[in-house]
């Protein structure tokens, strides 16, 4: 379908846009407090699940990409996406051998572990593979869900690095649990305190092995906290260029009730089809257009109040407090998305958008790269 | 990737799986109860979003498939399977156009209505096109997200009727607000009650024009209650097929406190990949493969009592009573999904399977058919 030069309010709805000036503003602003830090960029590509998002990242400055899953990791280096992170253990030989088979691509790939039975297996796989593979200790720092406990931390680091396959090039700390709180002073706490349980052990392992240079951590609430941390080296935020709902209504350094570091380059269009009732609209955007978590979608522009609630798999409820300003059959709305991640992963595809001029389309290539 | 021939536990996780028995078996028998109602079956491809289970249903005994947009309706038609019926509203210029096109393709195509202006723009086109059109008037029997009301359907019948190019072929009254009341009972009357504001609209069209022979109606929780309405012609159940925990939760005639119809044919196959916790695992399906919404997923063949709980984007917490119960790391845990619908539209494929083999994959083509 050729869609540069439309409008985006003619584009057949639910559909998702990338507004480029705000996300080419989002990276560069994200990029230049990491610079200004002296540290490093690995943004996440599970928000995104896109390739071509991913390479102007790269572009921006950042030294690679992270990847939440070994299919996510297939698809950024089948597009041609260098250092690659996989971002959670990978514990079965199946999905191990998959691992292998990437990095035999791309020897610049790397994955984090948490445990001697995971070690094992990856360095098995390697050993039959005749290759060596760079990994990062997973510690767990409050979030409870990967991650090996700080206690235990340096054994496994041990057992790491005496087997022979596996370069320890550091760790992983990512106090997910902390990212969502509202006050940014509460938060700023929160994750100091989450980040100091690994300091110690990355400070022990930086003597210990010589490998050992790297300490990625944060996410896009504590972006700008966790690059005063002096031992972080790299960040691997996600949310920041798309943006959603959840992540603008928390407090950020400037203002305590917004976060405006970021603006919300992602919007979802969604097009009015019944008026039958008084006091609501009927949209077509439901759950499987819009995710359910995280908070509510806003509508963009809507001077009359207007909110929208979910109303089933495939509707949604706009309803608004003056009847009058009810939006007749046809309209479309733009809105910022509840969550954005699981919300990209329900589409094929991403609309560019200067203004309201639709000026390209990039896929959504990792999207249902669940494995 | 070569399946036929594997053992379903060594998948690659998270996946879906169906069983061809549980499902073959969930065919039948709303094809049966159908059958000796002496009504038609037109099952919803919204749940299952895959053509080659529609064209069982229509093996099976169904006079065609419902589909909730548009472009599922593409997707269905290019798949070759007739009798489609578009099940909301399409009100907009461009979604009318692509409607359009499909019924050049395919003349059995029918669509529902609920508004003079849907009606105008379907009129124009299908004029410009040369063509006609079968519709249905798409009835509000209480849950008000499509559909005329019931006081003024007979005025927006009586303008479809004065149409040249509209053929009006009955109503749709979808009471979908009805479907998860829990006791059978009050699902019965509630049921009841909603059908009984589309009756006499019926009566009089089926007077009005000999073309309004079609009363499609129900869902997979009123199956049985409203196949004794006398004036439904039609079902157009769509979860009987695959089920989910939202649905297995409510009661049925035969069992009050749960849902014995149909069986759990779909299933999620997720895996331990952490296992750093007291009380407590991490499996590899969060959000991203298992919607959150209707109910909690349930963890089959669990002797010790294991529960699964969120656990963000990509995992899942699986808490087990008994610290000793806990399934160690790699292994394969079968969960019935949460809402079918949702999770399904997620995924590219269902493995198939017989007992613990897997016979085939059957794609998802509908997923992501959002517009």
């Amino acid at each position: 379908m050729k869609t540069s030069g439309k409008n985006k309010f003619d584009l057949d709805t639910p559909c998702l846009v990338l507004d480029l000036d705000l996300l080419e503003t989002n990276l560069r602003k994200m990029q230049d407090a990491v610079n200004r830090a002296g540290k490093n960029l690995r943004p996440h590509a599970k928000t995104h699940k896109c390739s071509p998002l991913a390479q102007k990242q790269r572009e921006a400055g950042a030294i690679g990409i992270c990847a939440a899953k070994v299919s996510e990791a297939e698809a950024l280096v089948k597009a041609g996406l260098g250092g690659i992170l996989v971002t959670g253990p990978v514990p079965t030989p199946g999905k191990i051998k998959r691992l292998v088979e990437i990095l035999a691509v791309d020897p610049s790939l790397m994955v984090v572990v948490d445990h001697r039975e995971g070690v094992n297996l990856l360095d098995a796989a390697l050993s039959e593979r005749g290759l060596s593979m760079d990994v990062l200790l997973d510690v767990d720092v409050g979030l409870h869900r990967t991650g090996v406990k700080p206690a235990e931390a340096l054994e496994l680091a041990d057992y790491i690095l005496s087997r022979e396959r596996l370069r320890l090039r550091g760790i992983q700390a990512y106090a997910g649990q902390v990212q969502h709180i509202r006050s940014y002073d509460d938060r700023k706490t929160a994750s100091h305190q989450s980040l100091q349980e690994a300091v110690p052990l990355f400070r022990e392992l930086e003597k210990k092995a010589e490998t050992c240079t790297i300490f990625s951590s944060s996410g896009t609430g504590t972006f700008d906290i966790d690059l005063a941390v002096p031992e972080v080296t790299e960040l691997q935020v996600g949310s920041y260029a798309c943006m959603d709902a959840e992540y603008l209504d928390i407090g950020s350094a400037e203002n305590d009730r917004q976060f405006t570091s970021f603006g919300p380059a992602l919007r979802l269009l969604t097009t009015v089809v019944s008026t039958n009732q008084k006091g609501f609209v009927t949209v077509d955007a439901g759950l499987k257009s819009l995710y359910r978590d995280g908070g509510t979608p806003k509508i963009i522009g809507s001077e009359s109040g207007m909110t929208y609630t979910w109303f089933g798999d495939e509707y949604g409820m706009v309803i608004c407090p003056d009847p009058v300003g009810l939006p007749p059959i046809g309209t479309v709305l733009e809105l910022v998305t509840s969550h954005c991640d699981p919300t990209i992963n329900l589409f094929n595809q991403f609309y560019l958008i200067r203004g309201n001029d639709v000026v390209g389309v990039w896929p959504i290539d990792l999207r249902g790269c669940s494995q």
